[in-house]
């Protein structure tokens, strides 16, 4: 989960990474389906590393996938798709800060799952790190990602 | 779509025949995901067909997911993930005759889908020829639905 | 529930003649909001009687609310907010034959919740008495529908 | 808007005194509608004040619904209908820190409305200035959201 159109480059670049080296583990990416930021990013990293991308998207129809997701879920719903995203994910990555992102983050410690992020602002880690939650965990780059990843797997 | 606690042998065994049809064409099986009736029929023939299968889930968790789904998208929404069926695919196939089935099947001819029915009850299908709608064919056997279905892809 | 830009004109003088009863009952009308069809034409008839009057919009704004609707909740969720209908109605009353109010009228059954229907082609008359569940009555004046929502009372 | 078991008797407090004067200004007051926490507590305080009162509930049933809420809208869809309370609503008051909470009040600011926050954790609020979002103001006394509400209507 991250950013769509507010993504910086640093954002992107994290994400076609983690998006390489969960398709590398076998595991399945799951991301919010947009042509944009993140989920496109990661998207096209997990495709890339020859990866299963799903992507639940907020419109009505696919024109806005991402070219680099295989499974698009049209749901029609918009941002009350995030908890779509949340509940069908076994861990949640959060990458980069944005709105949309940190209702994912909430929803997802909200429903009791492991939650890893990078990339954040200032002040939105030190928020985080207030929640003082065992299932948030605030990392430095895409490699330790994957290795708390596994820990929770 | 289909029945889930409400089918009759006749719905599981079409069901089980369309998922290997499906799947033998190439095609991704999409379905309401739980662990009975023509949803967890056409998942286990797509997947002893080898192909891939993904499960719409109406509950919170996957728990109730059929253990032939490999995508179970968890929407914790009821019936109201029945959209989500309709929308995310690109011809949508009835199978047999139950009230969840006839929503479906009601909004994705809102939706402008190519909607195939196959096991429908006599007034089911007076009824829907009734509707005089183009996208909505009465089939006979699961080769027919087949046939249809690539006549509109 | 019924039609919106497909509703006939006896469909819409019912449904303004089932509002101005709804709201002379005392109770509350919900539909689905827009400015169309039969949810306007009750919306108008409750609110001349002065009653109050709920929709459930399916767009993302206010923008298409009926202007008889005093409470608009607004779903973004398109299509999927006919099970909020569903699930936040006492008594469902289905005015006129549309795709979108059968999708209603079956997941209201589906939810245990008493129908009555009125104002039915012939084919759907017959597919409803096919069904032969005791929550779905066929009604044919506005009074007989009152008549029967207070006996579900 | 404000946490549900996770309230302090604070949050409460400040949720009944706000609901006493969104009541009193005519406004029409929208919660998540359950019988606990924040929402709870404004609902009695806008009842007491002779308001009318909305919840949008989580579950498939009214079970769950605050006492006093007058219109209780069922949604069936789980914290997915965050969404709807916000689109819903002409302007958000979030009280208290809650994840779902957080949630709402992220989604409010991505759909563009005014936003005004009260007793928030201190490193909930610094968060909040971080973003230097324009439709989000912190308070300190139900008088001032009162005033800020006033200010964007």
């Amino acid at each position: 989960m991250g950013p769509g159109s507010g993504a910086t480059q640093d954002d992107m670049e994290l994400a076609y990474e983690l998006g390489k080296q969960i398709a590398a583990e076998g595991w399945v990416l799951l991301t919010g389906g947009r042509d944009i930021g993140v989920m496109d990013a990661a998207s096209c990293g997990a495709r890339e590393a020859g990866g299963l991308t799903i992507g639940i998207l907020p419109g009505s129809s696919r024109r806005d996938s991402s070219r680099y997701v295989d499974i698009p879920i049209v749901t029609g719903m918009g941002s009350a798709r995030n908890n779509i995203n949340v509940l069908s994910s076994e861990v949640v990555i959060g990458c980069g800060t944005g709105k949309g992102t940190i209702s994912e983050i909430m929803l997802a410690l909200k429903a009791g799952k492991p939650v890893m992020v990078i990339n954040q602002s200032r002040q939105a880690g030190r928020f985080f790190r207030s929640l003082d939650d065992k299932d948030l965990v605030l990392c430095d780059t895409p490699e330790q990602v994957i290795h708390e990843v596994k820990s929770k797997l």
